[in-house]
């Protein structure tokens, strides 16, 4: 089974029914189109935490239709965070969806001790592009949150992304562990690490998945270009999810696909046991969309 | 003036006339239609050094016609870059085509004291991308040479570009740093990087051209993504050169437009006093002979 396009997400999301997710200041403009076109959909019952005033002026300008929709009124945008972390823990919510605050508040809130639904304490961004240039969709992690991760993050990563594969039927994901060049070169972190954890996988340390590089870009999507390098493995040029090597690569592979390679992508940030998902204002309402479906289709 | 198509060197190659080409292990099949073409354009007259014997066979093998072609018989691969690059010390030739042999093993003969060009010994990459989704020719440096570049590594990688643009009538390339995010991060030594190299080019230490960043991506190539992030700058969306944090980003960049953008590209590195072309197998003919077109164009 393979999933081809961001669709396949909805469909997904719409066999689950209608779940509870929460927006954690939600007076934002950018997110409501998104929000209410889920809704309409079916598969999302939103409860907006923010400035009930602001949030009911936003409503207005974009035509947002807040009739039956839960408010909770707060103005303090840490407090907003921590209702939202605790309606999770309550199991009242099994969505987060970011508004108008950081990042860095929600994902705190979502870490404290008290609030934690999940043991994991490492978080990961990962995101579906849907490309015209690729026959399925094609995972990428991380393109938002880890700086610098260490091989044992990157296991963590792996561990994370693998996980959000099962829940959508995918049970053996291809996963190809990006780097600047094929072989091993010691003065090229990346490439020790791709070989480190493909060699984890075979030793049956990281499971549910396979692993393979390092590689360079084009052999993990393309057959053409790994045929012509010579690399003989089931991953090059069919991978399922790419894992790059740092921050800076993560995040100018995933503008280059939105930006500069006519692809939509849908992304949540994983590992803390509910889908949490970031929308940036300069996404399109598609992806903003996509992404909301996503989070729903892996619960 | 802008270069909006790879055709554009292709046209500023011709009004050169035919300039000497030398190519270093010439017995390279993936190479002799690019290079056929070239000379059938007339802007290349090659100097083929490596072995007769299968340089003959593969000329054969690809229909490349070596009537009027100089050939010199060695068989030895770091003896035919050594011919090479004295070719280059003696001015017979302008333009070094990497065949089969290591780039290293080229680029160590150039780098030889008695056989340089140039008092400059940062070799680094430059590619040009002519891409379905950008509004002209969008320069990258560096996808394949500088492992881990220092600033004053990245501020001479600059200078190397620069210096393209100019030799190409683009007198004032707006250049877009990259990184992850669009603010200093002491954690993210990219967006450091960045903002002391806008602060060079506004003290006159980096001339001819307008460096800004740190950019994301987006903001670099993308008015509507600048706008939304309220970054105001001459560069935002209208970059023509990219500088990469550092190799992985680099070549996955590159990749990722090739490969899952719909790009072309053509490539040289530069700082050696010459320009030199060096393509992999797996890329397209096309790519190879707008590389050579390129190389041309800037003498």
């Amino acid at each position: 089974m393979a999933l081809r396009k961001l669709q396949d997400l909805v469909d997904i999301a719409r066999s689950k029914g209608r779940r509870r997710l929460v927006v954690a200041v939600a007076q934002d403009e950018y997110l409501m189109d998104a929000l209410g076109y889920a809704a309409k959909n079916g598969f999302v019952d939103p409860i907006l935490v923010g400035d009930k005033y602001e949030i009911a002026r936003k409503a207005e300008i974009t035509n947002f239709d807040l009739k039956g929709i839960e408010i909770i009124h707060e103005t303090d945008t840490t407090e907003v965070c921590q209702i939202a972390a605790r309606l999770v823990k309550r199991g009242e919510a099994e969505i987060v969806v970011k508004g108008l605050v950081k990042t860095s508040t929600v994902l705190k809130a979502m870490l404290e001790r008290e609030n934690r639904v999940s043991e994991n304490t490492l978080f990961s961004h990962f995101a579906f592009f849907e490309s015209p240039y690729y026959h399925k969709l094609l995972g990428l992690t991380d393109a938002a949150v880890n700086i610098a991760p260490t091989l044992d993050e990157k296991v963590q990563m792996i561990r994370n992304a693998v996980d959000i594969y099962h829940r959508l039927g995918i049970m053996n994901p291809k996963v190809g562990i990006l780097a600047a060049i094929e072989v091993v070169n010691e003065r090229i972190e990346s490439t020790v690490h791709a070989a480190a954890l493909k060699q984890l996988n075979l030793e049956g340390k990281i499971t549910g998945c396979t692993i393979d590089g390092p590689f360079a870009l084009d052999n993990a999507v393309s057959t053409f270009a790994a045929k012509y390098k010579g690399i003989d493995s089931s991953v090059a040029g069919d991978a399922d999810l790419l894992v790059t090597p740092e921050l800076n690569s993560g995040n100018i592979l995933y503008k280059s696909l939105n930006f500069l390679g006519g692809a939509i992508s849908a992304a949540i940030i994983t590992g803390a046991g509910v889908p949490v998902v970031l929308t940036s204002r300069s996404d399109s309402d598609k992806s903003k969309f996509f992404s909301i479906a996503f989070a729903v289709a892996m619960l």
